[in-house]
């Protein structure tokens, strides 16, 4: 398989990038890259071209572009051409550290949705921190579209119960709704709605509403939400998450207790709390519903990481899910305008 | 001033309650009490009847309870009752620990709206952990309305501004809106458009668009957002926080630093952490937007939390921020009228 990557991505690109995709190389045995990306400032960072053919592209989309101008604009930049890859059949994914904006448009615009799908949704793996047979869960939408409505939220449980299935190996994965309370009736006419219809569908092992308290807990395997809240509610976590831990080492440190047991005797316990929360080591953020994986790490990945998302990139591509997708949803046509229809 | 209290409600009810009740009496010699309860089960209780007066109620209404037609039928219910003393000028405020849903419909039905608010939102205080000049911020609404309105949201800020005021003496408080970015574009439209009306409006101190992310950082001092999203949100940060709270624990202690320093060394350290997250040492969550201060601390409160909680109340009556936003709605009405046809 081939994945094209846009190397001048990320707040450490392209460096990180070439030295993740050499991992990865090294890794990977049955995978080959597009590595896109200006001539000048990558190609000189290539160690091994063993595997990896580079594509020179002269235009870069900065973090400070307006991402739907600048994917309409700046034709020769690497998130561009390595999307128009994909999208004409050279390379079977995209992967980027860039723009995520950027990235989201040129997977919309130029890879494509698949038949039958009205919203991609943006897709995170989180840990799961105390459940000791179920590592982690997706969520989806984390913030692709603000505006979701109902009948795109059933089409993401669909979406991340096949993307369980192919990335965390759950035959069957557990499908909660994100609402206000866990009882069938919680969250107002939109949320019934999207419950009612989930329910009633046989292909979905659906569990019934969870709340955002015990997702950490591994209230699901599949947590399903419109984009706003989804975001909101990432977010939340992260930022708390980055806070507790500042708190409790502070806590530690002043209280005495640092002197004691040094500094650093709790390095590796904090490196390893750290770690269990540091959703990169799952892989990027995946856009489901386009006709191939189009994959966004966060902007401060190294190498390590995007060697693991390139790992996840290639379970994704094996595992044929955005075949499947296109298949299901090519067989569930009338279904799902029936559904649409009932959900406006 | 006289505090019209429920003894009925809560997991510990009524002995914590009641405790509670004469902690604060001792410490606040200006309150008085209305202690709403069954006769056999609370009377006992009271150790000394100073200022607390005990008023019988034959039924209860308990967590289980639908809240709407409990309110509608038990009538002589410690909370009908209580709220009612509230409506009829007996008291000047009501506290409850029990039934959310009953408490907040026993609010709007008894108590009743400020005119010109069209929906009371549920305000709750939340620590910041990291800035050494604020404490606190104020976010409102946490799940009163699972279906707001963009004109509601703007009217949370105009009460969360008088609310910070009063209970977190803030002069000029920064009232941030919760939005999926801090760009002035970001979100749906609707979330564009309550961010264009706030910042038109020269009594409020906005400060734009906040990300969850940086809530316990202290990015504003009061947070406005529609219930659902406040519900979501203020249920990720309670939930990673106790998710957190016991991953470094369980690392500290399983990675042989807990034989090291022991256990009873740590143990004021998570003290003080818990302390720093929990937020019932701020008071209880309030209904704002009613003519009388209604607060509803968690369920799981003790005495102390009891106590912390009269405290609150006992600042919000002598502020006099109800009577305060009763004559701002009074004197705004047509500016109202014509948001809430701008928003609509």
């Amino acid at each position: 398989m081939k994945i094209a990557v846009d190397a001048m991505g990320g707040d450490y690109a392209p460096a990180e990038i070439v030295k993740g995709i050499e991992l990865a190389r090294d890794a990977y045995p049955d995978v080959e890259f597009l590595l896109f990306g200006q001539e000048a400032a990558v190609k000189p960072l290539i160690k091994n071209s063993d595997r990896i053919q580079f594509v020179p592209a002269t235009e870069t989309i900065t973090m400070e572009d307006e991402p739907v101008r600048a994917v309409r604009r700046k034709k020769q930049s690497s998130i561009v051409l390595a999307a128009t890859a994909v999208k004409e059949g050279q390379a079977d994914a995209f992967f980027s550290a860039g723009n995520s904006g950027a990235v989201l448009t040129a997977g919309l615009l130029i890879v494509g949705r698949i038949k039958g799908i009205d919203r991609p949704g943006l897709t995170t793996t989180l840990p799961v921190l105390r459940k000791p047979d179920q590592s982690s869960f997706v969520m989806l939408d984390v913030g692709a579209n603000a505006d979701t409505k109902a009948f795109n939220v059933v089409q993401y449980a669909i979406m991340g119960q096949y993307y369980a299935q192919s990335v965390m190996h759950v035959q069957q994965p557990r499908v909660g709704l994100l609402n206000n309370g866990t009882e069938a009736d919680k969250g107002d006419k939109n949320h019934r709605a999207i419950h009612d219809a989930l329910a009633q569908m046989s292909e979905i092992n659906f569990i019934g509403n969870v709340e955002s308290r015990e997702l950490l807990n591994g209230a699901a395997d599949v947590v399903v939400t419109d984009g706003f809240t989804g975001n909101a509610t990432l977010k939340a976590i992260e930022g708390t998450a980055l806070s507790m831990l500042k708190l409790i080492k502070g806590e530690i440190m002043s209280g005495g207790l640092g002197g004691k047991i040094g500094a650093s005797m709790l390095k590796p316990v904090f490196g390893k709390v750290r770690s269990a929360m540091d959703y990169s080591q799952y892989g990027g953020a995946v856009l489901l519903g386009l006709k191939a994986p189009v994959v966004k790490t966060h902007g401060s990945s190294k190498a390590p990481t995007v060697k693991n998302t390139i790992g996840q990139i290639r379970e994704l591509v094996a595992s044929h899910s955005a075949d499947q997708l296109v298949s299901y949803f090519d067989q569930h046509t009338d279904e799902m305008a029936a559904l649409k229809e009932s959900l406006k």
